[in-house]
């Protein structure tokens, strides 16, 4: 396989040097990921650029300040667009229908590969870059900041740069834990066990449990990174923003 | 920038040849692809290969017969996967709380990643692919034949295969339409004229216009590819379906 195609070594950065990225390559990046597949051709997708010092510390807030976007010179924030696409039907005599779940869904394919190919543009190069999974966290609030039409909806954002770590790659769980053939392969207890194990075996895993002071490393992550009643809450807030920004309701 | 990733001329193909799509070559580029950035590290999605021909027939059946799925030696469905990080949680004495909108969305955006990654690496080899966007229209049928337990929901399908034709590439808006800078730019009427007027003026879509006898391009979108009533009845569907198989409602 070529190497330039080879994600093994994929690394999220998350600390990034004073170096700006130039406008123009960050432009020459995005047309080329604008190519990425999209449902008909119709692009229900958009990008925006905050690079403004100002407006990128009151976008940092909303994804908490964590270190990537506190660091980083440019967030990309890829956002879900049927506006562009209702503009256009209502200057073609058209009405469309895209104000439901299948409609929204579109949206989230085209702009999830938006950000994807961007993002495998940027590293290629010689940038590095962290998805906020934060987006949808604080929707509202980015949703001001960014003045999004009604339709137009965050999905994700990308802090982008030039690396200032060169941190080790995070390491995945074995190819049986995620490619089923022909059907799904259900796993028994030892089996789940065993597609862990290498993952609860590393440095970095144990130090989270003694760190957290927890028994297991899945309880780092029910308990502390993503505990149910957060996620609860923040998708109380994520339903409200949709039913307003997307449904209409 | 480095040509191999010039994603300009990317294009789908819908038509394949006889040859079978090696199952090490399709391991080797799950394998890499499964290196996507993830919500977490945590992997949330699964891949389920479909090659046995009887189950492609009936694969194909659920996206419609489309012409990509009934051509390709394989259908690679994309799934959205909590059940195996819940299984991992349940013999490591930890309670996982995935079970709402943004678990659901974490899910989406680790499985697209993970399908854009595997379409990059896939056309890298020599292969085409076609996303097949039916798959959540028909996604409790898909869920039938796949076997997926609960917790498992299919999002996006990818057939792939040795290309039997040769498509120019199909055409993006401009960079104005899809990029913003620091803030939104909603367009004025003529401004939204502007961004359509190079894929309104292009043949194909000047043949699908007198075709289906319309008077507008945006009208084949809203009234023959997707009409609203079309995408509310499959909404509602949908809705049914994830209330059962992810929210446990």
């Amino acid at each position: 396989m070529d190497k330039c195609f080879d994600f093994g070594n994929r690394r999220s950065i998350r600390r990034f040097s004073d170096k700006k990225v130039n406008e123009a390559i960050l432009s020459e990046m995005l047309l080329s990921a604008s190519h990425a597949p999209t449902t008909g051709n119709m692009q229900l997708c958009s990008a925006v650029v905050t690079s403004n010092p100002d407006a990128l510390r009151r976008m940092a807030e909303c994804h908490f300040n964590q270190p990537a976007s506190v660091s980083c010179p440019a967030i990309v924030t890829f956002c879900i667009d049927v506006h562009r696409f209702e503009r256009w039907c209502e200057v073609s005599d058209a009405r469309p229908g895209f104000r439901n779940l299948q409609g929204l869904f579109m949206g989230v394919l085209d702009t999830a590969l938006l950000a994807q190919q961007f993002v495998t543009l940027a590293e290629t190069a010689g940038l590095g870059s962290c998805y906020l999974g934060t987006t949808l966290y604080n929707a509202s609030q980015i949703s001001l900041l960014l003045n999004l039409p009604n339709g137009v909806v965050p999905l994700i954002a990308v802090a982008v740069g030039y690396p200032d770590e060169s941190p080790a790659a995070s390491g995945r769980l074995p190819l049986s834990a995620v490619v089923h053939t022909e059907t799904y392969h259900d796993f028994t207890d030892d089996e789940v066990r065993e597609l862990y194990r290498e993952k609860e075996g590393r440095a970095d895993s144990a130090q989270f449990v003694k760190e957290n002071e927890k028994e297991t490393l899945a309880q780092v992550f029910t308990d502390v990174r993503y505990p149910g009643s957060q996620l609860v809450e923040f998708s109380e807030l994520l339903g409200s923003y949709l039913d307003k920004q997307y449904f209409n309701k």
